[in-house]
C-alpha cells in the first residue's frame, strides 16, 4: 500500500521531532562572525537599550522648548553654548541658550527638544557652530528627540531560539550588547551512496562504473542546510553495509543513503535494513517513489534517523528536498518554513497517474514590454513567475545534468496527469 | 538635484562592469568538495557521457527483439544464460537467450531491448536468477534501452561560465567526469565603520558609545554574498580615515563604508572623499538616502570600488541589498538575479512622497483554512503573499532589532505616500 507524500512526511516529522527532544547535544557559544548561518539555541534580550542613550534626530540645536514662547510666526535667537558631536558627552544645556548637535549625538541635559539645522538661520554642513543662531521655527517639547530604550529596553526579547541567524539577526545581538550567542550544535549526517558500480565522483569511469555523483550532491545538500556531512560509498554487499553502519552510527545523528531500495534482486539497503526500524515501501511522488524511513539505535545507545532515498540523482535531490530538509532541519533545532508560490507553466510536461509530481523547474518572471526593469528594480508590475521544465525534453528522472539550471520544484497533484500551458502550480524554491 | 534608483544603480553596474573586466584576478582551481557557493570560472563541458554506457532502464530480463516473433498474444520461453547487476560487464547475449539484467546495469552486446520483470513468469525482488524466462509481453527493439550519451554527449555543455555553484552544479560536473573545478577569487571588501562613537559590537556602551552594529552586519552580508570581509573600525578623523584606505586600498576590490555621508558638521567619509572620485549626494530612496559612489586608484595603481553608505543600520541593510549586492556580483563574476515577486498588503505603513521606499517585511502565505498544507506541501492554493512591516510601528529606519524578523523588502514606489491594505507591492526576498 502506497503512502501519500503529505502521510510519509508526516511520519518523519513525528520521528524527527521526538528525536530533536531527546538527543540534544550541548550547545555551544561563539563569537557573533562564527554565528553566520548557525541556530540559535536560547531566546536573546537586550542587555543594552537601543537607543543606549536619549540622541537627537537631525542635525540641529538642542533647546529646551520651554525658553521658547509658543509659535506666534516671529524668529528667536539664542546663543549657542556648546557643539555635540556624535560620541561626546555634552555639558547640560544652560537655560535660554542653544547647543548645536549631530544626528545620533547624546541629547545635553535640560534639553527636551532639537531645532532641525533647515529651521535656522545656520548652514548645514562642515562649518563651526554659530555663536548665535536664529530659530525660525519653534519645536513641540520631544521633537526630533530619541529616547534612550525607545526601540528596545534592556530585558526585550530580540532573537528567539531556532532563528537561523543572518546578518540582520547578528546586527540585533551586537546592538543590544552581545559580543557571543548560543547556538545548536550542527546536526552531523552520515550519506552513503551504494553500487559496486560507483566510482569516486570526478574519477574517469571506465567500462560498467558509474561517477559517485550523490555524494558530491548529498554533500552540498547536507551544507547548505546546516549539517555536518561525512560520506562513505558503499558497494552491494549487505554484510559490508552493516558492518559501515556499526562503525559510524556512534557519530550521527542522521544517516542518508541513496540507492539499493527498490524491488531490484541486488538492493543492498533494503535487504540490509528491512525487519529493523526502517521500513520501505512506495510513496506516491515522481520522482522518488522507492522510499525507506526510520531509525536504528547506534551501539552506544542513542537513535539515529535513518532516510534510505532511491539512488537516481534527481531523485536524490527531490526526495531531500522535500523529505530530509524539514527533518534535518528539526535535527538542527530550527523551524521549517516552505514558503511555496505561485507559477504559471509556460511550457508544459506529463505527469503520472496517482503520484505528485515535484518537477525541477526554471522560474523567471515574465517579460513585460517597457517595465523597466533595471537589476530586478520594478515600479510597476512586472508579470507573473512562469516555470518551465528544467530538461528540454521534460521531467524525467535522470536527467542529473539539467537539474543545475532548475530554481525550483513545480508540484503537479496525484490527479492530474500534465501541467499544461496556462496552468498554474504551486512550487518552491530549491 | 536628487537621483533616481535606477540612475545611481545603473552608474554603479556601469563601474562594476569596467572594474570585473579590468581588474580580474587569476581563477583558482578547487575540488568539488570545495566549490560549493563558489563562482565558476570557465564554461564546463562533458568530459564523459550521461549515460556513461548503454543500460537497462528497468529490471527485467535483456532480448535481442529480432529473437522473438511479432507478438501474437502467446508466451515465448527462452533460456536464461547470464545475470546482470549494476557495475559488472556482462557477456555478450547469444542468440535465442535471455539474460536477466537490473536497473542500470550494462546492456549485454547483441541484446537491444529489455523486457520488465512485470511481463515475465519471475518474481520481482531478491532472490537467484531462473533458468528459463517466460516472456508474456513482446517487446519492441530499443523498449526500455538507455543509450550512452543520450542526455549528455562528450562535450555538450554543461554548466556556464558565472554560475554560483550549488549542489546540483557539483552533482552535475561529477557525472560528467570532473573532479575539480575552475572559480573565480572572491572579490575581497574592506568594510569600514566610521564614528567616534562606536565601541566593538558586543562590547558594552557606555556614556555616549554605541556598540558597531554595522561592522557585524557588513561581514555577514558580505560573506552570504561570497565576498571575503576584512572590518575596520574609524573615527571622526579625516586624516585617519585617508591614512586607513592608503594602508588598505592594495589589497581589495571594493570599500563599503557605513556614516560620515550626509549634510551634517562632522562628516568623515564625504569630507575626506569628495573631490576624489567618489561623488556624494541624495538618492530618492527611503532609508539610504545620503548615498556617495566612485573609485578609487590603490597605491599599486589599481582602481577599487568604493560604496559609502549612510551609518543607519536599516539604510546599510536596504542600500546593501538594493545597490551594493549587484556591484558585489558583478565583481565575483557571476549574474545578477533578483527577482521580484507580488505581495499584498496585510497591514499598512506610510511612505515619503518623492523616494522610492525598500521597507523592511515579514511575507508570509496567507492562510486558507482546509488548504491541508503539510511541511509547505500543498496539493490546492494557499492563498496570496501578505506582506507586512518587520517593525510594529511602521517603517522607520533606525529600528535594527526588528530587521531580523524582515524577509523581504517590499517597494513603493515614488509617486505613493502608503501603502494601504490590500494594495499589490513588489517586494525581493532578503
Amino acid at each position: 500500500m502506497a503512502a501519500s507524500v503529505e502521510s510519509h512526511l508526516a511520519r518523519i516529522l513525528t520521528t524527527g521531532e521526538r528525536l530533536a527532544a531527546a538527543g540534544r547535544r550541548p550547545d555551544e557559544t561563539v563569537a557573533l562572525a562564527d554565528a553566520l548561518d548557525r541556530v540559535l539555541a536560547s531566546d536573546v534580550t537586550a542587555l543594552a537599550p537601543v537607543p543606549p542613550f536619549t540622541n537627537s534626530a537631525m542635525d540641529g540645536f538642542a533647546v529646551r522648548a520651554a525658553d521658547l514662547a509658543p509659535d506666534d510666526g516671529s524668529p528667536v535667537t539664542l546663543p549657542v553654548t556648546g557643539d555635540v558631536a556624535a560620541g561626546r558627552e555634552p555639558d547640560p544645556l544652560a537655560p535660554g541658550t542653544a547647543q548645536r548637535i549631530m544626528t545620533g549625538a547624546p541629547l545635553p541635559q535640560v534639553a527636551d527638544a532639537i531645532v532641525p539645522v533647515e529651521d535656522t538661520d545656520h548652514s548645514p554642513g562642515p562649518g563651526p557652530a554659530p555663536d548665535r543662531v536664529r530659530i525660525d521655527r519653534r519645536p513641540e517639547p520631544g521633537a526630533f528627540v530619541r529616547a534612550a530604550g525607545e526601540d528596545v529596553a534592556v530585558g526585550d526579547p530580540v532573537l528567539r531560539a531556532g532563528d537561523r541567524l543572518g546578518a540582520a539577526h547578528l546586527a540585533a545581538a551586537a546592538s543590544v550588547g552581545h559580543s557571543r550567542l548560543p547556538v545548536r550544535p550542527r546536526p552531523r549526517v552520515l550519506t552513503v551512496s551504494t553500487g559496486d558500480e560507483l566510482v569516486a565522483g570526478g574519477e574517469r569511469p571506465t567500462g560498467a562504473s558509474v561517477p559517485d555523483s550523490n555524494s558530491v550532491l548529498l554533500g552540498a545538500l547536507v551544507t547548505t542546510a546546516g549539517g555536518e556531512a561525512t560520506h562513505v560509498r558503499c558497494r552491494d554487499d549487505v554484510g559490508a553495509f552493516r558492518r559501515l553502519l556499526d562503525q559510524n552510527l556512534d557519530d550521527v545523528d542522521l544517516v542518508i543513503t541513496a540507492g539499493g531500495v527498490s524491488a531490484g534482486a541486488f538492493e543492498v539497503v533494503r535487504q540490509a535494513l528491512e525487519g529493523t526500524g526502517v521500513a520501505f515501501g512506495p510513496v506516491t511522488m515522481q520522482p522518488g517513489k522507492p522510499q525507506g524511513f526510520g531509525t536504528l539505535r547506534a551501539p552506544d545507545g542513542h537513535e539515529v534517523a535513518v532516510a534510505s532515498l532511491p539512488g537516481n540523482p534527481v531523485s536524490v535531490f527531490v526526495s531531500f528536498h522535500v523529505l530530509v530538509a524539514p527533518l534535518l532541519a528539526q535535527l538542527a533545532g530550527t523551524r521549517i518554513e516552505t514558503r511555496t508560490f505561485e507559477v504559471t507553466v509556460r511550457r508544459g510536461w506529463s505527469s503520472p497517474p496517482g503520484r505528485t509530481q515535484f518537477a525541477p523547474v526554471v522560474v523567471s518572471r515574465e517579460e513585460v514590454a517597457g517595465d523597466g526593469l533595471v537589476g530586478g528594480l520594478s515600479a510597476g508590475f512586472g508579470g507573473s513567475l512562469v516555470a518551465e521544465p528544467a530538461h528540454p525534453h521534460g521531467a524525467k528522472s535522470h536527467f542529473a545534468a539539467s537539474l543545475a539550471r532548475a530554481n525550483a520544484l513545480a508540484i503537479v497533484p496525484a490527479e492530474r496527469t500534465e501541467a499544461k500551458v496556462g496552468d498554474l502550480l504551486e512550487a518552491r524554491a530549491v
